[in-house]
C-alpha cells in the first residue's frame, strides 16, 4: 500500500482520488447496455479484469488501461478465483484503479459477492456498480414479459447446472412448477430434456409454452416449443441461454 | 403521420432519422445506474413522458425536450394508461422522438409490455431498452446476494400487492416458501405482516431472515430482522421498499 495515489488522500481533501477494486456488471452483451457508471469506471480504470462474457468493445473505453483475461473457455488455460482476487488485490496495493467486468450482474449467478467477501476481509476499498442481466433482458428483447397483469404475478429464478437425476441438489422444479406462474432457467441447456421431464411430473401441463433464448451475442437464439417437445427430444442446445416456462411466453407471439 | 423525418426515410438512405418511441428502463433511483443505449435515447428525445420512481436528475439530458409526468401520486390528477399510450402515439405521429421512461425496468412489474402491445398495434416503431431493476439491485446495494454457491441456488418473486385473506389471488405464498430457497417481494410493505403469518404457516423457519431494504431513492432504508418479528408486529413500512427472505441475509452480515 504505498502508491501516490493514496498520499493524495491522507493530506485530506482528495479522497475522490483514492484507488479502488469496481466490480462491474457489463450487462447482457450490448455494449450499450452498460450503465453510465460503469463506463465511467471503465474510464479510469488503470487495469481491467474482464469475463468470458463481458462485451470486448467495452474494453476500448479504457485504452489507456491493462486489460485481463479472466475467463473460463474450453481448452485455455483459465484462473482459478483466488487467483483472480490476488491479481485485483495486487493491482490495488500498487495504487491502481481496478475493474472487474463481469458478464451480466456481479452478483446474479456471478462471483461478485464472493469477491465482495474477499475484499472484505482484506481491507480493500471496492464498489459494487450492478448490471442488466439477461435473465430478464434477453426475454424482453423478445417482449417476452416475465410477469404481466392477471397472466403471471410469480416468477422463480432456477440454476439449471444440476442434473435432476444425481445427487444431491438444491433446485427442486417440482416445487417451483407448482409454486410460480413463470420459470426463469439459467445454465440449463445442458439437463433441459430432464428438467421438462421434472416439470411434466409435476403436473404442468403438456402444452406450457417453453421459450429457448439467446439476444445481445451470437448466434441469437428463439425456441419457441412446448414442454411436452422439450422433454421428449433432445434438442442440443449451445449454452448460453435463458429459458422461460409458462403462459408469458405465448402471450407475446399471440397479440 | 406527416412530418418531415418521416420523408426522410421514405428516400431510403437515411432510416435511423426515423422517429421512435423509446420504452426506457431508467433504473433504481441513481441517475447514473439508467445504460449508455437509454442516456442516448433521452439525448435524441423530443418529449419524455417520465413516470413516479424515474429519476429527476435524468431529465437534465434531454434539456430540449418537453418533460410530461405521467406517474401515479396520491393526491394528484394523474393520466390512464390509455390517456399516456394515447399521448405517445400523438407526438410519435409528429414525427417526434418519444421517450418513456419508467422506473427499474419497463417489463419488470412495469407496464412496458402494455405500451409495446398497443404500440405494435398501431404500427408505431418503437424500441424498448431494459433498466436495472431494483429487485436485485436494492439487495445488492446492501451486499446481499439474492443467490450464492451452497446457500442458494433458486429465487422466488413475487407481488406484495394482494392482501393473503382476500379474494381471488395470484401468488401462493405458502407455495412458494417450499419452493424456492430466496424469497423477494416487491409492493409487499401494506402486506407485511400478513404474507409473513403465511410464510410460517407454510413451515419456513420463524428464524429466517428477513431484509426491508430502500436504496437509490431517499429515505434509505435497511431493516434486518426475522420472519416471526415481521409476524408479530405491525413495522409500519413505508413503500417502496424491497424485501428478502432467506439465509442469504444473514450471510452478508455474517462475513
Amino acid at each position: 500500500m504505498s502508491a501516490s495515489l493514496k498520499q493524495l488522500s491522507w493530506r485530506g481533501s482528495e479522497v475522490e482520488m483514492e484507488n479502488r477494486v469496481y466490480i462491474v456488471g457489463a450487462g447482457p452483451g450490448d455494449p450499450e447496455l452498460i450503465t453510465v457508471k460503469g463506463l465511467k469506471a471503465l474510464a479510469r480504470a488503470d487495469v481491467v479484469l474482464y469475463d468470458r462474457l463481458a462485451p470486448r468493445e467495452l474494453l476500448k473505453y479504457s485504452r489507456r488501461a491493462e486489460h485481463i483475461y479472466v475467463g473460463k473457455s474450453p481448452g485455455r488455460h483459465s484462473l482459478s478465483q483466488e487467483e483472480i482476487i490476488s491479481l485485483m488485490v495486487q493491482y490495488y496495493e500498487r495504487g491502481l484503479n481496478v475493474v472487474r467486468l463481469h458478464g451480466g450482474d456481479p452478483f446474479l449467478y456471478g462471483r461478485g459477492f464472493e469477491e465482495v467477501v474477499e475484499l472484505r476481509r482484506r481491507g480493500v476499498k471496492y464498489e459494487v456498480i450492478p448490471g442488466i442481466s439477461s435473465i430478464y433482458a434477453v426475454p424482453e428483447r423478445y417482449e417476452i414479459p416475465l410477469v404481466l397483469r392477471g397472466v403471471a404475478s410469480s416468477i422463480g429464478i432456477a440454476t439449471g447446472t444440476e442434473d435432476p437425476k444425481k445427487g444431491r441438489r438444491f433446485v427442486d422444479f417440482k416445487k417451483l412448477a407448482r409454486a410460480v406462474d413463470t420459470i426463469v432457467i439459467v445454465m440449463g441447456s445442458r439437463n433441459l430434456q430432464n428438467i421438462a421431464r421434472e416439470l411434466l411430473d409435476a403436473g404442468l401441463d403438456p402444452n406450457t409454452p417453453l421459450a429457448i433464448l439467446r439476444a445481445y451475442i451470437q448466434p441469437e437464439t428463439k425456441i419457441i416449443t412446448t414442454l411436452q417437445e422439450v422433454a421428449t427430444q433432445d434438442l442440443n442446445v449451445e449454452s448460453p441461454v435463458v429459458i422461460v416456462i409458462g403462459r408469458v411466453v405465448s402471450t407475446s407471439s399471440v397479440i
